[in-house]
């Protein structure tokens, strides 16, 4: 069950390359790897990766040989966005990494009247590495999307178009979210202490049918695994 | 959206009750309760809950006005129980929180070679506690059973009979999740690293068969939650 070592790498070309002093701490010193060792290097920008050996085993500068890039085997393929109300304390990174390793397309984060934090965009950085780090852990070969936190109404613009199922949701919802799981999806989960009455009504207006994942009230990251992992199992097994 | 203070408590019975300083302090300082103010009490060893007013809102020895006990509205409905193999540090409560809030019958750890760690008969109380608080939070008014940690064959023993679904996560299974959400279904999931390949074949010999929630590496938690999320999905508005 050992699975191959994973590094992210930008701009993969074929050819020798010297490599990081984080990048040559993980390959020689975390994993142990050697002079003729194997890896893959991804690119989750280009959803590309290649087959790669340690030239040198340098735990602070070694070096590789990068073999052809090909694309990467393994893409988000569920074409589901989640948007997430924004909780407090370090749920966005919780959520970019379930995202990230369940497949799905993207997260935007949602600011709601009932949230209790609001960072700001200097967040962007640190969550786009805790994709690429969910990543390299799931064999992944790409990032989802991430974006927000945006205001309600902004969340909601960019998908009242037809052509997409768009679900809210509800423990206290009739229609269960296993009748609805039509992709491309997008998915509106609410913060810690739910949406108010007005964003509900909004939701509504905006072609957002309430759906269920049981009558449990269940806490907003849990609430996402659940749901994606529905999608998730859905196209397991089924021609990409 | 404001839902209905829930409190564990034991043994209930209609009438007067003196409560427990945790229990006031909960009540009325973390949820400032006062005289007159409603809540629910339940009982989750014997899944029933009530109806309550405080009758005093002393904060550390409060009392309350108990009406008659009836059947908990939501008791855990997934006749699905998981065998969660045991990785390292704090894993054991997350899957205890998720089990519980995801309403699934019972959660067994299971000792995996691979395991890091092998936590003692000592921690059945912290998990049994760490359930009923899930079961506050999500409003489930029963606790699921938890078992072990017990050695791999062990675990698997019980579920050697008919007439019950034995499912076994691997991402490399060629049979999708979603074509077995049949219950009774026990569901065995690997630690982080995975079973050994000899553990794979007791597993298989016992008739667990392989089912893939995607192609995609997933800690074990969010495995738990993305496999059982399926299961509860598909019980969602469905009649109980």
């Amino acid at each position: 069950m050992t699975r191959t070592v994973r590094v992210a790498l930008e701009g993969l070309e074929r050819g020798r390359r010297e490599l990081s002093r984080g990048v040559s701490q993980y390959l020689c010193a975390v994993h142990r790897l050697g002079v003729g060792d194997a890896f893959i290097a991804f690119d989750p920008e280009a959803a590309t990766e290649c087959d790669a050996t340690l030239l040198d085993a340098d735990r602070r500068a070694a070096t590789a040989e990068l073999f052809e890039p090909r694309a990467a085997e393994n893409r988000g393929s569920l074409a589901v966005t989640l948007l997430q109300g924004v909780g407090k304390g370090d749920k966005l990174e919780d959520v970019v990494r379930l995202v990230t390793a369940l497949g799905a397309r993207g997260v935007c984060f949602v600011s709601a009247e009932r949230s209790v934090a609001r960072p700001g965009a200097e967040r962007a950085a640190r969550l786009r590495s805790v994709a690429i780090e969910a990543a390299r852990q799931s064999g992944r070969g790409d990032i989802p999307s991430i974006e927000g936190p945006l205001p309600f109404a902004q969340a909601l613009e960019p998908w009242r178009g037809p052509g997409v199922t768009r679900l809210c949701l509800d423990p206290r919802a009739a229609t269960p979210l296993f009748a609805r799981l039509d992709e491309p999806c997008v998915l509106l989960i609410g913060p810690e202490g739910g949406w108010s009455a007005e964003e509900l009504a909004d939701a509504r207006a905006a072609g957002f049918e309430s759906v269920a994942l049981g009558p449990l009230t269940l806490r907003t990251e849990l609430a996402a695994a659940a749901a994606l992992g529905c999608f998730a199992a859905r196209r397991a097994g089924s021609p990409p």
